[in-house]
């Protein structure tokens, strides 16, 4: 019994090595300082994003991890000149439109009637009305959830505007706080139906054109500069603390080296890479390795393709059985609040007495639930158990996909507490003597149960 | 005994009807809305600043009120294109500005090295290593007050950098919130010193800012197109309810009609000009009306010049000893926590009985000291009294001078609160036996004790 109660255990010397070196070396946040400041954003096919590449190979090398780039194949889609506004109509001044263009979405220059919806299916019952129109997508999108509701909107609500005819799409922002800040993020189109230009407004000139629409018809113009190149080459970057033991057994990491264009991309997810590589540069420095292999990968083009998450479970499908587990970090730098497990069986008990480490940080009590994340969804149909850090999401899209999306909004002890959760976690799966029950393939896994991780 | 108590005491008719009609017509809030939707921005000299003239006459008059317009000449500024960058230099990307440029600066395209300075002292002390450089005014602005602090760093920065040789001013804008949002505000130049293109930056880009400076030298570019237009006829709005006994004493009840240019400015002063309309209306509206005259006044040019104020003081130079009172609702639509007094004598104690009507809003117990209005200042060599109505300013510089100050930021049940406290103080004063002990003459007087009161 003693012998199973020392094995069910972290070393209080790499427990220390752990929680003590992320908590007070103040390495995750001075990269993640030095990755928005001197590389800023990253958009998949952007300088930016092969800067971020070859910096994060860099450091991963430096410190002690075997480090490999594996090529995709990434969308590459850039931002021009954007600009709106509510024309003026008798007894009615314009009023400018602060809006950018959602990601994908084609160039143009649309002027209109605007006509408001608050769902896809409003969409589809506008029928011929709205041809010619400018679809304004509304929704009542709040702190308390809402964005997991919403993002359809976001995500199909110019396909299926185009589908009714309409000319262009303005959406309100998909944001919890705005001080007149649109926040963009991606829009598909389908083969086969008109690609209209669409843009976010942001949530104050959602209420505007709402209240201008109950005193009348309200036109609008905007025009968006964006346009599409040809796919651009870029990377996955994946550094390996090779196992003591079982060297072919991989407990995976990762966060999403990408951001998008209209800030540094600090919380999303520049936080997630700071804090797995912390995690990785700790565990790395052990002085003895855990008994299995934990891979920090960065992936590529999370925002606008999956180009990276769908090219790593390609080019890993042989291996996929023995990832033992998969972690995501894509939440932002907020205070975490607990620790989820995927998997078939009992995985929070047996994981626990590995947290003892993280009991002072109130992390300890790990709970059997849903999460993943985006890039790693991909491994779900090869049964790869999912864990993850839960945060305090109450903040994350006052910030998300905006151009407030910088490095003075993240809060430092937030973290490093979350990258020592994640350190902890990696080192515990890696090192425990069982592994986490396989669940059974799914075809598509859900982000998360924490409203963070909903986010893509 | 008992005729006295009745003397100081509002009746129970006037009281439910001032207080009852401002928080439950829903005319403040609706009013604010049309001004701001319909009307718009409304900087001296824009169209959208006589059409809110027009308007709030035509408003006023409708509400029974004697009006009549007063001619201002007043400055006419206009912002163009304004953007700017922070130059790549090796090893570092470029980032861009979000900037906006200070009322009043001249239009200019200025690139250069950017020293930063935190104090108009510090701006001395750098003398010719100032020269040809962009001086980043940065300073640590909190929620805790600070405006007052700093705020000469906006109006006097520019003119002490240029004293020094600068080519340029960005200041981190007076903010107590950002999502990558500058506020704006005057700047003054002087006579033989060269005018220098001066912009305030969002806290995010002042931030970035510091933190590249500390990499090593920063360089940046911005360009302004703003520029300066022949002076504009303008005007102050001012209504009477005239008083039934003594009509030549005055109780003043002002606000400014006119914003800045970035947003509908339904926070500054819109709510202002909201409140004191509605307090007029509402005490035109009584079956008698109160013993002396209310006196409703919307100045023209607070943000930029102070005409309006000006031009008043020397209109009614003659009856300026007949002012009993001036109040002047400045604070935005905030929750209004308490009554102040600025008087030669025992003020408070004088109005306390005659506001039983705001108990419930607790707000019966007011206090002597500092308060006051920019407008309203250059009554203070006239030893007018003064009056107002301190509000909860917490949130108040989150949205000061920037393109939030939107409609959907007010809250309507802290406005209708706000309007039926003027309400009840101006009918008090009106309709007392007694006026306010006059304060000796004061070139000038503060603001207000309160922050948002300090408000520009």
């Amino acid at each position: 019994m003693l012998l199973v109660l020392l094995l069910a255990a972290i070393s209080p010397e790499a427990a220390g090595q752990l929680v003590g070196g992320a908590m007070s070396d103040g390495v995750a946040y001075s990269r993640l300082e030095e990755l928005s400041d001197t590389i800023g954003p990253r958009l998949s096919g952007s300088p930016g994003a092969e800067a971020a590449v070859s910096w994060a190979f860099d450091k991963l090398k430096r410190d002690g991890l075997s480090v490999r780039l594996e090529p995709v194949k990434v969308p590459h889609w850039v931002r021009g000149e954007e600009r709106g506004e509510i024309l003026p109509r008798p007894g009615i001044v314009g009023h400018p439109l602060y809006l950018t263009a959602l990601g994908g979405s084609v160039g143009g220059d649309v002027t209109g009637e605007v006509i408001e919806a608050r769902s896809l299916k409003e969409v589809a019952a506008l029928g011929s009305a709205a041809r010619g129109k400018i679809i304004f997508l509304n929704h009542t999108m709040g702190t308390e959830g809402g964005y997991g509701q919403f993002v359809e909107l976001r995500s199909h609500g110019p396909v299926e505007a185009a589908k009714v005819g309409a000319a262009g799409v303005l959406l309100r922002s998909l944001a919890t706080a705005s001080l007149r800040t649109p926040h963009t993020g991606v829009t598909q189109y389908e083969d086969g139906v008109p690609r209209i230009p669409a843009a976010a407004i942001t949530t104050e000139d959602a209420a505007l054109i709402h209240r201008l629409l109950a005193r009348g018809p309200v036109r609008a113009h905007f025009t968006l500069g964006s346009r599409w190149l040809p796919d651009a080459d870029s990377a996955n970057v994946v550094a390996d603390v090779r196992g003591r033991e079982k060297p072919d057994e991989v407990v995976l990491l990762g966060a999403h080296l990408d951001s998008w264009d209209l800030a540094e991309g600090s919380n999303d997810d520049g936080a997630g890479v700071a804090m797995v590589m912390e995690a990785g540069r700790l565990i790395a420095s052990l002085k003895t390795p855990p008994r299995r292999t934990v891979r920090v990968v960065l992936f590529m083009n999370e925002e606008n393709g999956l180009a990276g998450g769908k090219g790593y479970a390609a080019a890993h499908a042989g291996e996929l059985g023995r990832h033992v587990v998969a972690m995501e970090a894509d939440s932002g730098a907020h205070r975490p609040i607990g620790i989820v497990v995927h998997s078939a069986g009992d995985g929070a008990a047996l994981l626990k007495p590995w947290l003892t480490p993280l009991a002072s940080l109130g992390l300890d009590s790990p709970i059997d639930g849903e999460t993943g994340g985006a890039d790693i969804g991909p491994l779900a149909p090869a049964s790869v158990p999912f864990a993850g850090v839960s945060v305090d999401g109450t903040h994350y899209f006052d910030l998300h996909h905006s151009p407030a999306d910088t490095f003075d909004h993240i809060d430092a002890e937030s973290l490093a507490k979350d990258a020592a959760a994640y350190a902890v976690l990696a080192y515990a799966f890696a090192e425990m003597p069982q592994t986490l029950a396989r669940p059974p393939p799914a075809e598509r896994k859900p982000h998360s149960n924490t409203k963070p991780s909903q986010a893509r």
